[in-house]
């Protein structure tokens, strides 16, 4: 794998983001030509503090992927993209459902359609999300498992996921699509809890806050590091086996959101947990319990996550200790 | 249920098409107060004739479900609406999906938001399709087997479902979704076979045309005749027990798409069957055999259909001999 990305063009949609910012520095290491294409949008991730270290390796376009004429430039002669970029929060699709599904529909046919039109063969990667499921009834959750989300924002994470299923079967297009869990790791935002909740929590932690824990916290949830989803990306993007597939990564790992916060301040040495009820614009959303089943891509891929919640948690609370000035303001 | 919809206020859109015709005119015997909004966009079905019986009995807006002012206005007290207006072309829907999603997205969200804004209470009935499931891989097709659409309409269909069914969840509003299968009789466009194509060929048959088959023609269908979908639609509008449901509504008698053809042209006593190989874009986007499993909405709701395919084709033919002035013309 590490070979196949040696001089590859590789475009990554979001690419200052978290996601996409840890992927590009792994692809320099790699020795591929990294093109970033990111709206920079106030609210989500994009910070150029994140690529400081390869902004001369890499090219940034400050672009957004409804901007159709972009899209198609960019997306030339390209042999992956992995497309990360979409609306992220939970709550602002419920009060805001236009906007999300200006992006994550609209957004997601016109990244298509330029590939289709300027570029067919590429290698498509779809970054989609585990609110896909959203009510889970059992678990570890699987592939084949029902699709029932409880906001906006996971119907049309998966409409997007949909989208690049019909481009490969259609016109045998070479999409794979992920369904990521909870993520958290260096250079996520820490602006808001709008998203990325966990991630938020690290930030309280270390400001020496009040952490709240709506209800019992005893919901189990599967936290992935980074490295390990960054690992996931560049495997799919690389196999030729993954062309029409959809795959969990997750942990395989699970932990209650509890016991998640509670390993944070005892890492952090700072922070204090207090309990208080669900307010109401979360709890209609909640979806209790989620673990993925990740043997899919254990089996086909060989993939296998590496990066245990402890190690995890300190290179991240270590990152944001140092870089905190980059993070902490808007 | 019948005594239900008795001075009820009714609001149907799309209400000038096929369905939402058909609906209509059931609704107006049924002494309902009945407001039709239909965008009368050229390519779909909308037809003043289609209730020229009924005018004075009916509301007419002119007014696309994407003009949030006049959905807003037109959804304030009333009891029950069906939901009806979409795109409906498949072959379109690959060719320019960005006005599927306009349509079939953010127009369902205007729609929903104007009922969550207006009147949380009414009751909403949602038309979905049999394309949401695209290819299937047994049959008969239950509510819960899985949806893997085969062009960007059957997504956006599903997507619109997904968003009725989290308004139910997180808003509690009181929405159903059903799924139909194809649909034939009396007030369909008839100007074009984009979709709908079992009425296209009923068409061709009365001009004593060559009607073509793609391919052997063995693919299974489910052909339903509007009368048994009208009565499928009033019943759930009806009913408490279908609040958040989803149901599939069929004929409950597969048979062959040639043998569809065949009935078609004998009862007609005109036109010819001829076969040629399937034209890509069509191919690309078949989905084989289908047949919907309707045993859920039977149960729940005692619906059964009640038309064979003999009658309902001699009603279909013998209303577009009569009115043929009125739909072949566009």
């Amino acid at each position: 794998m590490e070979a196949f990305y040696q001089n590859k063009k590789v475009v990554i949609t979001g690419g200052m983001g978290f996601l996409g910012s840890n992927l590009a520095h792994e692809l320099v290491r790699l020795g591929a030509k990294v093109t970033i294409i990111d709206a920079m949008l106030p609210l989500y991730g994009g910070n150029e503090f994140n690529i400081h270290e390869i902004k001369d390796q890499v090219k940034f376009h400050n672009h957004d992927i409804r901007d159709e004429k972009e899209m198609q430039a960019h997306l030339k002669d390209q042999d992956v993209v992995f497309h990360i970029a979409n609306q992220t929060s939970h709550v602002d699709s419920m009060t805001d459902p236009f906007l999300d599904v200006d992006i994550n529909c609209r957004g997601n046919l016109i990244f298509l359609e330029a590939c289709r039109i300027m570029n067919p063969e590429i290698k498509i990667v779809y970054i989609g999300s585990r609110a896909q499921y959203g009510v889970v009834t059992q678990t570890p959750v699987s592939e084949n498992d029902p699709i029932r989300p409880t906001d906006i924002y996971g119907v049309n994470k998966h409409a997007g996921e949909l989208y690049h299923a019909v481009y490969h079967q259609v016109y045998k297009m070479r999409t794979t699509m992920l369904r990521l869990s909870n993520t958290y790791g260096p250079r996520h935002q820490m602006k808001h809890g709008k998203y990325g909740i966990q991630n938020w929590m690290i930030r309280l932690a270390i400001d020496n806050q009040l952490i709240t824990i709506y209800g019992n916290g005893n919901q189990l949830r599967d936290f992935s590091y980074v490295e390990d989803i960054v690992k996931a990306m560049l495997l799919t993007g690389s196999r030729e086996e993954s062309v029409g597939e959809v795959y969990n990564v997750g942990s395989g790992d699970p932990i209650s959101f509890r016991g998640m916060i509670e390993k944070i301040v005892e890492i952090a040495g700072t922070g204090e947990i207090i309990n208080t009820d669900w307010p109401e614009e979360r709890k209609r959303i909640e979806v209790g319990d989620f673990v993925a089943d990740i043997s899919k891509i254990q089996k086909q891929l060989g993939w296998q996550p590496q990066v245990s919640l402890e190690d995890g948690l300190k290179r991240t609370i270590d990152f944001y200790r140092q870089h905190k000035a980059h993070y902490w303001s808007s």
